[in-house]
């Protein structure tokens, strides 16, 4: 295959991790490795940037600055929800599509990287069918990031790990102090954490229990498994009989038996249609509270969570880099319309590798929490899930810190000279 | 004065912290150094474990344990909320009082340390009085410990730095989070921290904008500022003018111009009588996304925030810590009805020692941050409060891990043979 010289083009979309930086810097970081590679740019807020020819120049940022994503959280490009919609909005996107390519050629984009999750796995996937149909030759390459871990194929998703680490040791250290506040009367806690459709994220927190079933967290509500109140209030029970408290972590999407989320507030939409859930906990608050008259107090991680760069997982972070590097070194060697895929060799030893995947396989798939990775009764995770998880939040991600505080890198940006009228 | 020879009682009351196991430390580690000192006990749940003869045996603890204190959050010997109310119940704390000497003189404790907050002081004060009163020779030492910094005479107190300097990781971390996913149509996001009366916690957060005035947190509403509905929203939407995201802390106890609290569930109190609180944030939300029409998140960090050992303050620790053994060297020195504080020589380069402080003048006042350290307009802290705050976060403890999390010190507790009957 004839080498193929060009600029690169990266950016970022979607919720942002503790490490989606860390694979923008494999990317650039291995970028300059190949010298096929020319321009180096990053597109601003994803393909929204792009549509407005917003690029900035990573070669004229500092190398510190490129090694310091390896530690800073959130998306050093900005991102967005923006998506291509073919199917409800075909001439919009069509319309899009054309913009993106009158960009790509106007600054000679021949690699293509697009770091985010399902949405933008579909997006990156739809880029490389259009430009495999117009002959325009870019190749494209999707490098997979969600808190959410709920893409297919690859083992787990980079920035999965990271949430898990810093909630388990959230869950831990209120463990810590609910269990030392309590008192005869017992107290319950609810920790909601983020985690839509699949319960990859509120499952991970098992590991806080570090193999003591008497540890918190006593119960775990997945969205995978429909909420049962009854059997939910007899556990909150007897956890408070045998330990004088108990903590729960629950899910956003926790779900009743008619698949309603418990805690939706269907009056608000995010950009791609998803209902915007916020009251998981206070809903089941409401319940503890109202049916057993217990202390009941509830933490709410938000965004808090998917940002911990303090408290990373080094693992995650090396995977994260790794994906980068090796979605790099795929379009170099001439593929097109892949992801990085982490594939698991052995867990104990934690041993992985990293193979491509065609996007078509990964774009809009979701993938959950196998049930028999959870309990009979529903209400934990089981060994064959800590086995999975138990690896990806080991080692802790070094950060400088400034006057007390994490010092994160925030890039220069130096804009691209824009080469095409303003998008209309 | 004469040697007072005889056993050590230390116990710990109210809302645990990062660092009030580092106070223990201080007191035990101390008390190991002077001959006087026999036996070492602790009271779990505070004086509510004494009450019910509920004491454990301190050197039957590995040493490595008790280092560990240093580093381990929330209440090791555990806590209560329990107070001897003379006022609303007095036969009842009379009745409690008698108790609480049947037990110290059973055990023969000549040295009494309690661990707490602003009504653990005036605990810890009234056994004293007692104590005097009935010429029961013991000398009784308050070690202060509140992250709510409402203790008077202290320059600050311990367990404040450190959760200072997590709320502030956080804020910046979200700040990065919300800021790259902020697109025209702009978002906001309320992060609601502890903070009863005194709004020292909301105000620390200040720091996170490490003097960059467009660094989160934009608006930090404090308990001491009525809230004004119009000026807020005002200022939001000048914030997300300037750059499309803007960060609001909140402190659970913002009031409105009556002085009702705006987050306020009136209907359930806590032991001390106080509204518990825990809706200021998704009231503001209501109020940002009715009126302005803007996507709006919360985060309530509730528990999380005072457990926080992950990212405790160095600083704080090492005052916590100081603060028990000055409290063991003035009681072994023949003080009594006293508590350690912490006295600011200066702020840079930041240097402190430690005066003992009649527990008189420290009980049930609450000390609220004053209103010239807070902007003319009220929405932030200004430069006196930062030279203020800004030591007390710097440095990290160290903490040792274990498959990735945190490895927290738990005490053996092995029960001290009881010599009374039971409780009635």
């Amino acid at each position: 295959m004839a080498e193929l010289i060009g600029n690169l083009l990266i950016a970022q979309s979607g919720g942002p991790t503790s490490v989606i930086n860390a694979s923008v810097a494999g990317v650039i970081l291995e970028a300059g490795r190949h010298e096929c590679i020319e321009e180096i740019y990053g597109g601003l807020n994803g393909i929204l940037g792009i549509l407005n020819e917003d690029l900035v120049d990573l070669n004229d940022e500092l190398q510190k600055s490129i090694e310091g994503l390896k530690y800073t959280p959130a998306a050093a490009l900005s991102t967005c929800r923006y998506k291509l919609d073919f199917k409800k909005k075909p001439e919009k996107a069509a319309k899009d599509m054309d913009r993106l390519f009158e960009v790509f050629q106007a600054h000679n984009i021949r690699y293509f990287f697009y770091v985010g999750g399902n949405d933008s796995q579909d997006t990156a996937h739809k880029i490389h069918e259009e430009a495999v149909r117009r002959s325009y030759d870019m190749r494209v390459m999707g490098v997979p990031k969600t808190i959410d871990n709920d893409l297919p194929h690859t083992d787990h998703c980079p920035g999965y790990g990271s949430v898990v680490k810093y909630n388990c040791a959230t869950v831990m250290e209120v463990g810590f102090d609910v269990g030392s506040m309590a008192t005869d009367g017992g107290s319950c806690c609810i920790i909601e954490v983020m985690g839509r459709a699949a319960g990859w994220i509120a499952a991970g927190t098992v590991l806080a229990k570090q193999g003591n079933p008497a540890n918190p967290p006593h119960i775990i509500l997945l969205p995978e498994i429909p909420f049962q109140e009854e059997a939910f209030l007899k556990r909150v029970t007897e956890t408070v009989a045998a330990n004088k408290y108990c903590i729960v972590v629950c899910g956003e999407g926790v779900k009743n038996a008619n698949g309603e989320e418990i805690g939706a507030d269907k009056t608000s939409l995010d950009a791609f249609g998803h209902a915007v859930l916020a009251g998981a906990a206070e809903k089941l608050k409401e319940i503890v509270q109202g049916k057993l008259n217990l202390k009941t107090r509830t933490i709410l991680l938000g965004y808090a969570q998917r940002a911990a760069g303090h408290f990373a997982s080094a693992t995650d972070a090396e995977e994260a880099a790794a994906c980068g590097a090796a979605a790099l070194r795929g379009a170099t060697d001439g593929k097109s319309g892949f992801m990085p895929k982490i594939v698991r060799i052995s867990s104990q030893p934690y041993k992985w590798n990293i193979e491509l995947q065609p996007l078509v396989d990964v774009a809009n798939v979701e993938h959950c929490v196998p049930r028999d990775w959870i309990s009979e009764d529903g209400f934990l995770p089981n060994e064959k899930f800590i086995e999975y998880a138990a690896p990806l939040i080991v080692g802790e991600v070094k950060i400088p810190t400034e006057n007390g505080l994490p010092k994160y890198v925030v890039l220069n940006k130096n804009p691209v000279e824009k080469k095409l009228p303003a998008r209309v």
